[in-house]
């Protein structure tokens, strides 16, 4: 039997068991954004280093940090060849709202081919498919095919505050030829994709404060601002009626993209009827004279992910709230640079902001968009074993998602960061019901294994580090 | 030792027992609004039948409703005498936000003079006043100068969705010559009011339906009409930049006052000053060309109670929700009907709605504006009564708030309601660390004796009867 076969027959009759670790890791309920799961994410890192060392990795560490620790792994015995850095994310963002989950988030099951749970896409399915290509190639080749180095972080879903220092303090010990990661979308099922560009993002908090304490609208109404009336009031200046974001100079740097680009873009990319089917949505909106597809990826959003003020129970409370906060999100593109979207925001919340109550923008995470060169090697060996596992090519695609570490990966390491997802876009991350499709659990280790092999030919090089930003 | 010397000696000897009991009454949770409490309700209903059957009174019921139950006592052995429906209500808003609360909302304590706790004043306390002076009645005078009908509520917090139907099936058992109830504020600390004038109210819910689905904001921001962005801009339309509401037709039927009788407001009622001091707030806000006062009071009024939509929690998720809702509250003045402004507010909302998204309103509460005659013969016993407990007239002041039990003991019994009220506007009723003022409880409780008092002395009538929105 051939090498990739006998790894291949592992992972095949293996699944059972898969699927049964796969729940196990989903059943932590390792949420980085309530810090009182804290508890729940040091002991997801914990198993998560019992499966690296299980699978046969060296050097394996439960790293603190000022956060969530991050999980260390190594396997370097390939002098010559080239390193490969895996990255992925065990915690997960918030279950709520908990009452719309047809089976409870922490409690996976499976229900026809999806095992449904928060996390089951994003990012611990996928990561895990990494984690399991790893202990087929050991446990069959007792060896892989190059170098590898695992680092999996527990605050991708806050914006990694810790990973930049932890990598910059360790720059050494992570250097390698590629990062590789998981966590982004199919184009839509059998139709695999590699993404090669992100959105940057700019998260803030935007607070208005009115009376003193919360009062009686009923003896007050019509005399108090009401601040929540008047933070709803400043959130319609952000955007124009046609779904521009009305922030003076906003789009002063946004990059314009030649015709060729947006062709090829209109020519690999998913249609405006698929991503509105993906939304479940029956119109779309937005930017006149752009697709759905370059408004999610080459224009920039505001999304206003919340807003927290006065009475959120059940039924009616007569109240003027004394505070109300709104949450923004902001997608930024190449050439926006965050600092200066923050200072363009703030100025514009300033002056839109009456002067019966009392504003204040904090800034909670920034991060600019990233590339990869289409044309990079790597993505031609992550191409390669998507064609092995799916038995297709890849669309190079963009994404409109944010992965600050892609960012960091090539500032502090010089190495372009391959984006290798498995999620299919109906896998709901982030909502109620998330779910991974199992074929593409069991096909993604194959392509995790595809991977490795393909990159072991290339030759190690400086070429991966040129400028990301580069595009053609 | 003269009668009333009697009364007021056991009051004041008994003051320490009143407190220990008014703090067993707000240890109930009787939140009207969160089911959960459905419980608590009937236990308080239940603790407060046995004070009544304590304190004297004949035929003590908990009548059940569709909702909490009504408690109802009576002492009808003064033949001849006139019938005083005394009403109150035991249930109380929601304690949320309970981070706020210097003590715990159900576990009262007094610090200095003043008792804390959810509902120390709205209304436990209030309606305390009147059950403590029944108590010293009876029990130095076996007697009570009126016939005396009480009917303590467990829904006023959610609008009396029972109490209209309750009245009216029990019509002829609830006839009385006067009600009176206790659940308004003083103009400051020694200035009692006696509230002649309530504003109605139209309570909605305004829900906004985006994406079939919580869609990631990274993947979907920018191409996807967010329903929070949406009824953000929505609520943005409903006033407009000074203040006025901007639904057209909203002010048809508002009536305008007479010059004298803004001057006699302006002469009785607080200054802006005050109520901006009792606000907390630094500046004034509202339809330009009236006072404070006046927009508190005999102008309309629309507040945002709150709005649920997207993440709520700390820190950030990158959401599109796939539904936003408001909370509005509309205060009415004589002559809008609540109809006629519910048919505005949807037509408005249809109008304003963009097609990339859908609304829904639904109506939670509707009463209309109540007024009492300034020169009814009942507020003459009521301000006879402060004087002779708190030293000073009361002033005759207009309320911003609704009490719809009011409308309809007009409508279905044919009495006016005097709102003779203890509470003190800096007793933050609603808001997190209520308090009732321990010296208004106890010269309330002599009000309420004093009130009794006098209306014995007053000639059984039909001039009560008269219609209420007769107004100077």
């Amino acid at each position: 039997m051939k090498d990739e076969h006998r790894v291949l027959a592992f992972a095949a009759a293996n699944r059972p068991r898969f699927i049964e670790e796969l729940r196990a890791f989903i059943r932590f309920p390792s949420v980085s954004a309530q810090s009182k799961h804290a508890g729940d994410i040091r002991k997801c890192a914990r198993w998560l280093a019992n499966q690296l060392r299980h699978a046969g990795l060296d050097r394996v560490k439960v790293v603190p940090t000022e956060g969530s620790p991050v999980v260390y792994a190594e396997w370097l015995r390939a002098p010559g060849s080239p390193t490969v850095l895996i990255y992925g994310h065990y915690d997960v963002v918030p279950p709520e709202p908990l009452s719309e989950w047809k089976s409870p988030p922490f409690q996976p099951v499976v229900r026809g081919k999806d095992l449904f749970g928060r996390g089951a896409c994003d990012d611990k399915g996928q990561l895990f498919c990494h984690v399991k290509a790893l202990e087929a190639l050991l446990e069959t080749q007792r060896a892989l095919p190059v170098n590898v180095k695992c680092l999996f972080e527990g605050e991708e879903e806050i914006n990694s505050p810790n990973l930049a220092t932890f990598v910059e303090r360790n720059r050494r010990a992570l250097s390698a030829d590629v990062a590789v990661m998981s966590d982004t979308r199919f184009l839509a099922p059998g139709r695999p994709a590699i993404a090669y560009a992100l959105r940057g993002k700019l998260i803030a908090e935007l607070e208005v404060r009115g009376p003193g304490h919360e009062l009686h609208c009923g003896n007050f109404g019509g005399a108090i601002h009401n601040p929540l009336q008047a933070l709803c009031r400043i959130l319609a200046t952000l955007h124009d009626r046609q779904g521009h974001i009305a922030i003076p100079g906003f789009y002063n740097r946004v990059r314009r993209w030649s015709q060729a680009e947006r062709n090829y873009m209109a020519h690999t990319g998913p249609s405006d009827r698929d991503i509105l089917t993906d939304a479940g949505a029956e119109k779309a909106w937005g930017e006149p004279g752009y697709s759905e597809y370059e408004r999610t990826t080459i224009r920039p959003a505001l999304s206003i992910n919340g807003v927290v003020g006065g009475y959120q129970g059940d039924g009616a409370k007569a109240v003027i709230p004394a505070t109300a906060v709104a949450k923004l999100d902001f997608r930024l593109v190449p050439d926006q640079q965050p600092r200066e979207i923050e200072r363009l925001l703030r100025q514009h919340i300033a002056c839109v902001t009456p002067p019966t109550v009392r504003s204040t923008v904090r800034i909670l995470a920034a991060a600019p968009a990233a590339l990869v060169d289409r044309r990079d090697r790597a993505l031609r060996s992550a191409a390669f074993a998507y064609r092995k596992s799916f038995g297709v090519s890849p669309v190079l695609l963009r994404s409109g998602g944010t992965i600050p570490v892609t960012h960091t990966f090539q500032r502090v390491l010089g190495v372009p960061t391959v984006l290798m997802g498995f999620a299919l876009p109906e896998d709901r991350i982030h909502a109620p019901n998330e779910k991974f499709h199992l074929p593409n659990f069991f096909r993604g280790i194959q392509t995790c294994v595809w991977f490795l092999r393909a990159v072991a030919s290339e030759p190690k090089r400086a070429a991966f580090q040129r400028a990301q930003l580069a595009i053609p």
